[in-house]
C-alpha cells in the first residue's frame, strides 16, 4: 500500500512511539501494531460523532474476529506516526476497517480488523448501525 | 479450525494467562496473541535442536512481514494454555508458521506469520534453512 | 538483594523470554517486571490452595496500591527466569508480597507490591483473609 | 499528591488510554504507567532542547535502577490524561525523574524513577550532564 492508496476522510491519530514499544530487534514489536490499529480505530468512531465508549454504554460491542497486517517497513523509537483509519465494508452485522501506520508519507504497516456487532448483555449478533455504514470509505 | 486439524508433530508450549493481558472486555486483548505465536515459535524453533537465539548469533534473522489471526473464542485470566506451532510452508526466502491457541481441546484462536529469511548485517535476503524446511508440517 | 536472601517456601514460577518482553537496549523494558511480579504472585496464591480466581468469586479483590521495583541486572531475550513470590506483611486491610527476578542463582530484580483487600461490590476495605496471613514469609 | 504538589515548569504528555491498556478490571493495568511515566520522560528530555534519542546518538544511555508507584486512583478506557515529568534529583552519576498522572485535575498515579548515566560503549557512569542538572524542579 502507498500513502496516495488511503481515502481522502480517513481518520488520523498522531503517536510517539516510546521504548516500551520497540524490541530487541530495535524496531516497533509486530504485536503493537495492533494496538495501533485501535488507537487508530478509537478516533475513526469519535469522528462518527459516537465514540466507541458510547456504543458500549448503549449496550453494543464490536470484537474482533479476525486481523490481518502486513509489515512493509519498520517504526523505530521516538518516531512521530500517523496511523489513518477507516470504515471499508459494513452490511449484515460484520464492520470491516482498514488502518494504515505511516511516518512522513511512508507507510509502514497496514491491515485490517473485521468485528462482529454484538448485543452485550445477550451477546447476539446486531445489525451495523447506520452511522457506522455511513462512514464507509473506499 | 478444530483441535483434531492441528498436524501431529506440532510444537507445544503451555501458558498461564495474567491479568495483565486481559482487557476490560474480561478476555484476553486481541493483540496478545501475537505475542503468543511469538512464544510458540520460539519452542517451535529450539524443536529442530537449533534456537532462534542462535540464529540471530549466526547471522540470520526472520523478520515478520505478514500476521493473521481468527478469533474464535476468548482466553480469560488464569487459563491454563496450549500454543501449538508449526511450519507450515518454506521455499525461496520465506517461511511460513501456523500457530493456534488451544483450552483444553477448543481452539480459541489461530492464524499465521509470514516470514523473511535475511542476513542481519546486509539486510540482504538469504535461502531457507535446511532445518527449517525439514520442519514443514501440514 | 542476594539469591540466599529469598526466604524458604517462596512461591516459584518459571518463565521464558519472549521478544515481546525485550526493547530497543536488548534486555527487558523495566514495566514488565511488574508483570513478572503479577505472575509470580497468581502462582504464591494458588500455592496456599485458593486461586486470585476463586478469591475474586468470592468477591473479594486485591488492587495494587503501591509498587517498588530495584533493577539490579538486566533479563533478556529467550532467558529462562524463575520469579519467586512471598507474603512479607498481612495486617489490618494490607498485604505486602515480595518478589525476585532470577536467572540461575542471580537476582536481577526484585520488589514489592502493596495491596488493599477490598469487597468487590461494595469497595470496602476487607480484613486480610487468614489463608494469606498463614503465608507469610519473611 | 495532589495537583497542586506538581511543580511549575513541568513537562505535560497528553494521552488517550486504549482498550489495550485496560485490565478484566475495568482500569489500566498498574504496570502500565511505568510506561506512561516513560513517554512523559520523553517529553521531558525533549523540553530541554535534547532528547533522549539524540543522548543515545551521542554516547549515553540512562537506564532504570529503581521505580516506585503509588495508585491512588484509577484510570479507565477512553480517559484523556495528562502525565507530567520534573526531574527531581540529579547530582553524581544518578538521576531522580518524578512523574505524575492526571485527569482534570486529580492525580491517579504518582511516582518516580531513578536513572543511572552511563557511557553506552563501555558502561562506565558518567556525570550527570548540565541541561539535565538545569532541569531540576521540585
Amino acid at each position: 500500500m502507498k500513502f496516495s492508496d488511503i481515502p481522502v476522510g480517513a481518520s488520523r491519530t498522531d503517536y510517539r512511539v516510546p521504548y516500551a514499544d520497540t524490541d530487541m530487534m530495535g524496531v516497533v514489536y509486530y504485536g503493537n501494531y495492533l494496538t495501533y490499529f485501535e488507537r487508530a480505530r478509537n478516533e475513526a468512531m469519535r469522528d462518527t460523532g459516537y465514540t466507541y465508549a458510547q456504543m458500549e454504554q448503549d449496550g453494543a460491542m464490536l470484537p474482533v474476529i479476525e486481523s490481518h497486517v502486513q509489515y512493509q517497513s519498520s517504526a523505530r523509537y521516538d518516531d512521530y506516526l500517523t496511523i489513518y483509519a477507516w470504515v471499508e465494508e459494513a452490511h449484515g452485522v460484520r464492520v470491516k476497517i482498514h488502518c494504515a501506520v505511516v511516518r512522513g508519507e511512508e507507510v509502514l504497516a497496514h491491515g485490517y480488523t473485521v468485528h462482529a456487532v454484538m448485543d452485550r448483555k445477550t451477546l447476539r449478533p446486531l445489525r451495523v448501525p447506520e452511522y457506522i455504514k455511513a462512514a464507509v470509505r473506499s
